[in-house]
This record gives C-alpha cells, sequence and structure tokens, in this order.
C-alpha cells in the first residue's frame, strides 16, 4: 500500500468548536461541556454555545399561548447566557451564544452548523434513561449528517455504571 | 435552574485512545489517524491502534482457502505494524496493536474496547462513497454502541465536497 508507506501523522487540531447544549438534560451536557471548554481554551479557538428550544415538546395547548412559550424562551436564553458566562470565567475567550427554535438535530445541522461553520461539533450522549447503550435521537442524527467532526462526550455517570456491571458480572 | 447556577467548568481530557483504522479505506482513516496521535502526544497517554479483518468480505470459495486468509493475515497485519511505526515516528511513546477478526463495529465495541477499555474510540466517517452526508455502517454502530465516548473524524476531503456544493448552491 503506497499511500500508507509514504505517509507521514502530522498534527491535527480543531479550530472553531460547536457544543450543543441539552437544556433538559444538565448530567449528560456537563461533561461534554468541560470538555469544549477545555480545548477552546488550550487552543484558544472560538466557542459556540448552541441550545435548542424543542418546540415540538409542547402541547397544542402551551403552543398557542404566548405566555408559555414567552416564559420558555426567557428561560433558555437564561440558561444560554449562564452556560456562556461559565465558559468564560474558566477562561474561553471567544463565547458565542447560538439559539434556536424547533427540531434540535435538525436546527443544528441545517442552520447552526452553515452559520456558526465549526470544524468540530460536541455533543452529551443523553444518557437520562440509564442504560448505557441508549444513544440519544438527535445525537445519532447529528452524528450522521452533521458535515463536521463530531465527538460524543459520553458521562462519568455512564462510565460508572458500566463499571459497575463489570463488577457484578466478575462477582457472579 | 440550581445544577446549572453552581456548576463551574472543569478541565476534561481523555487518557488512553483507541484510533479504529479501516485498512481499506486509508483516505477516511488518515486524518482520524493524525488527530489520534496528536492527542497521544500531547497528553502523553497511550494509543491503541485496532484494525479488524472483515471476513464477511470474503466469499465462501475464498473463506475456505487458508493461502488467500493467509494472504489477508500477513497483509493486515504489515498494515497494522505500519501505523504503529507511523505513530512512534510522531512521538506517540505507547503505541498498542490490536488485531481482530470478524465484524468491525461489533469486533471493536465488544472485544476491542473491553479489553484495552479507552475512554475515546477515534474513527473516520468513512467517506469514501464521496457522498458528504454517509456515515459507515461501522461508524454509526460505533457511535451507538461503543462505552466509551466516540470522536467522528471527518476528513478534508469531505469538508472541500461541502465547500464545493455550497459554492454551486450560491452560483445558481
Amino acid at each position: 500500500m503506497e499511500d500508507l508507506a509514504s505517509y507521514q501523522v502530522g498534527t491535527m487540531h480543531y479550530s472553531r468548536i460547536l457544543i450543543a447544549v441539552d437544556d433538559d438534560d444538565f448530567i449528560s451536557s456537563r461533561r461534554a461541556f468541560d470538555y469544549a471548554c477545555t480545548v477552546a481554551k488550550i487552543y484558544n479557538i472560538p466557542l459556540g454555545v448552541a441550545m435548542v428550544l424543542e418546540t415540538g415538546d409542547m402541547n397544542v395547548f402551551q403552543s398557542l399561548s404566548p405566555e408559555t412559550l414567552s416564559d420558555w424562551r426567557e428561560n433558555i436564553t437564561r440558561d444560554l447566557n449562564t452556560y456562556c458566562e461559565k465558559a468564560r470565567e474558566f477562561g474561553v475567550l471567544d463565547v458565542q451564544p447560538l439559539l434556536a427554535e424547533g427540531n434540535p438535530g435538525r436546527e443544528i445541522a441545517e442552520k447552526l452548523i452553515p452559520s456558526f461553520k465549526p470544524d468540530l461539533l460536541v455533543i452529551g450522549s443523553e444518557t437520562k434513561s440509564g442504560r448505557r447503550k441508549t444513544l440519544g435521537t438527535h445525537a445519532a442524527y447529528l452524528a450522521r449528517y452533521a458535515s463536521c467532526s463530531v465527538i460524543i462526550v459520553r458521562s462519568d455517570a455512564q462510565g460508572a455504571a458500566m463499571i459497575k456491571d463489570i463488577k457484578r458480572d466478575t462477582a457472579k
């Protein structure tokens, strides 16, 4: 294989990171956020923080109430700003909040990535079901359809659960 | 959201990396390999290099020929050793070759990850079809079923293809 024979390993790192935060899943998002902030700080590169208001979550009554929608928008905007503030406190210099509404997977793949143009998307694996092999619908969609590299950050909780499983197996 | 309010971003990096190399897809594997070697070198952490001989690729006649199988094993072992040597030349101190036979996704998720115990799996996105939204079957399987974090490294070629698509759209 000539290509392999003449290949030399080159240094490669990312230059623009987008972290997608799930406002309903702090546990899954937290480790992913730590990772994204660490890389953005070390390389001193821009960090986009994306949140999507899942309008599909609202029932018809709620979607017809401007007050409810307004409350949701206010809450998600506050949380998004909090995440951005945490990233800045950690030492990331260029932090940009990105807010969208709709289906998270599609909004991120089709709107936020084309506009922010990251070369790496960081997502949590959505482990709230407690089953370690579950990958969230939006994470699976993004792994497939994001036009940039994607890292699915599995959380400590998941690792711990896995270790417990192994111990249980060994104990039998 | 109390959890978020009290949260402080922490430094987070990986401590043990497994890179899965597709022996039939040097282009897709190359950028992923560069990334895995860069991270392993910077943090001075162990790097496992995994290759799987896809026995499902062989037809019945071939699978019955010990010579063919022997040739395949010889080739993949040689390529695996070449990759490991390239990683060492680049400056990764602890490089471990890992060879398996069978279905790549399942072998990596069910055998190589449990034995090597990485906290990050690095895979290429298998772009050989030329369509930018294609994620290889094994990559999709691993994104879902690997027990550790997974990074899907999309190659330069793919990024270039995407930029071309956008230019074409703009030109209309």
